[in-house]
């Protein structure tokens, strides 16, 4: 086994290529029984091994910086760079992270799991060894699917521009995380068939010298083609054609299913039982939903950006959706501007992607959409403490972004009914912007009667009058209200009001204010960062008032791969900690 | 005159091109006549008459839609759908904004003022069109200087996936406000030298088919060019060369100067002497120090994308200042991104734009800034009351934006003492991301010892030590705090405690609990949003306690050329009103 005993990529150095063939064939061996056991990404890993082998054989690194984009493909490049044991034995496969990560080594130079970064901050890299004079090979790694967003194409244009050394390396494996999209992909298509030639060519038209290679999954030749650009004083591309998934059968054949997995079963591919869930999920509530809704209504449109699971859209969703689904590829900018301008034309348009994603569309969310009040839904998912825990992918941090825009409506449903109801309303309203709070937690069900209308912005709604203490419990933290004010009935005798708000953009002043004939405290819990986010709007609303507000919440700092258990402890969002903490500020 | 008579663009079409030709003269005439007496765009819509009575002529517009970009380039268009009062008659001028604006016509569909969204609103369009199963032709309208931003990259990419009728028009001045950047001029310059032929083409490498004019400014061949694409059933790129400017020799040669001017000497080109400010301005303040600060150090570099007088870099200022600064284009996406890098491999960077503008790269400061901790240093300009009042150009959401953003560290100096001290620390520490709320009204200057270190995060500064009220100003508010303090002494005779607390992303939680001892009420003063802002974080410190909170600050709206002591009087935010409502809830 080389694997083992690599100390680091210097290693590589000694080798000839039938033992980086080997070295390539114990590492897809690791990757693959890991991915078995623990979750992670498949397909990205499997058809960058040998590439990673050979840029780390051809440069020096960390002199020489790589820089990769989304980072999901740099579990060889760990396994090359000291941290292999985390891919041999198993009790260690925790001691990464599934991207990039400078506090494991000093071969990373970034925390990154958004796609579309690394030429620019490549590039950044390489404008920082200009300034200082220095000599080396900066390169920025970046997949197909990327290039889609604006952010690479960017970073191209002004690559071409750059006078020294600078090296894109395009891993085509003609994937995003599903299919691709949009015209540029018909010209890599031509280029690959050209072997490097075509008619026209994306990359010389941003100014960016060019080479290609056919066998991306070839050590020997990816060794001659980037140690041709090795030390180059301009810029250049690499575009490799490489298999994703690569050396596990059922990742090359199905490689949207295999872009990450949950563990499986080595011989069948299947994800093992106790990791399934085929029950309800508000993804698959959502693609439901839509379906019929687009069978009703031909004016009604899904889009994706490169992240159709977020709608619940798998590939027989999008086949029966046909022309009323639009993936724009990794563009959520143009997704949310796109909406705006369906929304503007007459159709009902509604997009769906990770909150963290939408990160990328603030400026079109607020001039696009907002100030054109441009009718569209929006689904924000996996907003929530109980969303996605990579510190990239917390998304939590939207209720400072999104609900602070002004004439965006942010809706927080508490379950499935008010979800659906809200969905319903929003696309058939013509007067406001609309982000939903796609719940992400499991599947609950409302005890109170859902309103079929949320026209009458802001107006909360009280699901059980009570006094002496509110407890208002937005989306998914309503069932922790409900919880809290039994504890609080049962231990304190107290029998507090509760109220689910619908809204998180907007607050129901009138009921806040009748709130002060009969109420001494608010209660605020807010599934998401206090500063900024929706406590902080009651917080304002009594600031002259007596009455006492307490926001139970999340700190305004990054998370990282937490445990959802131990960050609700810490925060004090237990119903136990709570109503222990109303006893405190009562006195009672 | 055939303007004066024109009731819409349906009368064009009645025209011979002698005629359309002599409209286009009287145009040009009222466009140089008006900007000669109102503040405007003058370079985008001198160059942009022909094309624009092209379109009209050859299109059915509004049923044609025709989608301008940041639509800086609509005065023509105004002029030939109705509005053709507001060029003519100074009276009048006030009547319609600088941009398109659906308020004003049905032949506008958005409000727009940010660049490279026309291709993704017009995609939307077509897709509504489709779904909807209608026919007529969807037009969109974009600059050369746009398409280095990558929402138009992006939109590239998508339209070059649709099947139906779809033109972009792309107006090819060779210009962005200032000289464009980017490896992808060389391919339009390349394929202007080609009378359209290159050796690669941006646009077909997206899919896109393509037709050029190199005489953008000819009327019948653009209405020969347009005609030919009408009605098409799949997209197209027109690529049409264009004179920035054209017609008024001193925007012919110098496009940067008047791409926008205020009003000036028609004769001379010499902006009137009653706007001039030649004295001191923040930005200018700002090129001098960078200056000498890149002298001194040669790891300093200056970004700008696409707007380099945020920075105050003139022409003059970007030669002396060589290598160490880098125009990414209309990009801010990758200018944050490409900070991030820099600043991760030792460098200083400082890139300076719009609060407005920076709302593009809210996800690469959060993503690549935020979480890689990396210590850049940001500008934002126009972050104020004071600052630009088109809708789409208001930069005063941004401090719920960017003070929610877990590590940034927010600084808002109070005149230019402080803003210099802050710069100087901003660029040498090594620990925080930095952004500088850069002050937006006159240049004002410290009366009490100015700090040279921020380091201790979160440290409010208290320049004057009183009781019973205290007073927290950050930043332009500063001053108006001390007005609010002086008066309050003289009229309820109580001397208040005057806080400039420096930073807006963070509280001093020891200051705040030790006011509380000597304090009933904390007013803070917010120059711009109230919720998600400053403000609430004061009053979400206080929530639970006795302490009074009241923020004088904007209600979370939109506001549309507002007159800039008006908002004030409206917003309660002169020390008259401010000291009037301090003694009703002080009950003094």
């Amino acid at each position: 086994m080389y694997i083992e005993n690599l100390k680091g990529p210097e290693d590589l150095k000694n080798l000839g290529i039938k033992e980086l063939e080997s070295l390539a064939e114990e590492m897809r061996q690791a990757l693959i029984i890991r991915a078995s056991k623990h979750k992670g990404h498949v397909g990205p890993d499997l058809g960058f091994i040998e590439a990673s082998i050979a840029l780390h054989y051809v440069f020096n690194s960390p002199l020489d910086k790589i820089v990769y984009d989304v980072s999901h493909q740099t579990y060889p490049h760990k396994m090359l760079t000291g941290r292999q044991d985390a891919y041999l034995y198993e009790e260690k496969y925790d001691d990464v992270s599934a991207y990039s990560n400078p506090k494991e080594s000093d071969h990373d130079f970034f925390e990154i799991g958004h796609t579309s970064t690394s030429i620019d901050l490549a590039a950044g890299m390489a404008k920082a060894r200009d300034l200082k004079g220095d000599k080396y090979n900066v390169i920025a790694v970046i997949g197909d699917g990327s290039l889609s967003g604006g952010e690479a194409l960017e970073g191209l244009n002004i690559a071409g521009e750059f006078d020294s050394n600078f090296i894109i390396l395009v891993n085509d494996n003609q994937m995003s995380i599903a299919e691709n999209h949009g015209g540029l992909y018909k010209n890599l298509q031509a280029l690959r068939e050209g072997n490097g030639k075509a008619s026209t060519n994306l990359f010389t038209a941003m100014g960016l010298d060019y080479c290609y290679l056919e066998d991306g999954n070839n050590i020997e030749k990816l060794i001659e083609v980037l140690t041709k650009v090795k030390d180059r004083d301009k810029p250049v591309v690499v575009h490799i054609n490489t298999l994703k998934g690569k050396g596990y059968k059922p990742a090359e054949d199905n490689k949207e299913r295999w872009h990450w997995s949950l563990p499986f079963d080595l011989q069948t591919g299947e994800v093992k039982a106790e990791y399934r869930s085929e029950g309800e999920s508000y993804q698959r509530i959502t693609a439901q939903y839509l379906l019929k809704k687009m069978e009703a209504d031909k004016n009604v449109i899904a889009i994706a950006a490169g992240v159709p699971s977020a709608l619940g859209f798998t590939r027989s969703v999008r086949e029966k959706a046909g022309k009323q689904y639009v993936d724009v590829g990794i563009a959520e900018q143009s997704a949310v501007a796109l909406a705006s301008g369906i929304a503007a034309n007459g159709g009902k348009p509604v997009f769906g992607t990770s909150s963290t994603f939408l990160q990328r569309a603030y400026d079109q969310l607020a001039q696009d959409v907002a100030i054109n009040k441009s009718p569209v839904t929006i689904l924000a998912t996996d907003a929530s403490i109980f969303g996605m825990n990579d510190v990239t992918h917390v998304g939590f941090y939207d209720l400072a972004m999104i609900a602070n825009i002004p004439e965006i409506v942010y809706l927080a449903p508490s379950g499935k009914e008010e979800y659906l109801a809200m969905l319903e309303w929003s696309i058939e309203q013509q007067d406001h912007p609309v982000v939903i709070r796609v719940p992400a937690a499991d599947v609950t069900y409302a005890d109170y009667e859902v309103r079929k209308n949320y026209g009458d912005i802001g107006r909360f709604q009280v699901t059980k009058e009570g006094k002496a203490v509110a407890i208002i419990a937005p989306g998914t933290f309503y069932n922790l209200g409900k919880n809290v004010a039994e504890l609080l009935e049962k231990e304190a005798d107290i029998a507090p009001t509760i109220v689910n708000p619908g809204f998180v953009s907007h607050i129901d002043k009138a009921l806040l204010e009748d709130l002060e004939s009969n109420h001494e405290l608010v209660v605020v819990l807010e599934d998401g960062v206090l500063e900024g986010g929706f406590s902080s709007k009651i917080s304002q609303f009594y600031s002259l008032s007596n009455m006492k507000v307490k926001a139970f919440g999340l700190n305004k700092k990054f998370y990282d791969r937490y445990d959802y258990d131990e960050i609700m402890v810490q925060h004090s969002l237990t119903p136990r900690q709570i109503v222990d903490d109303i006893k405190i500020i009562l006195n009672v």
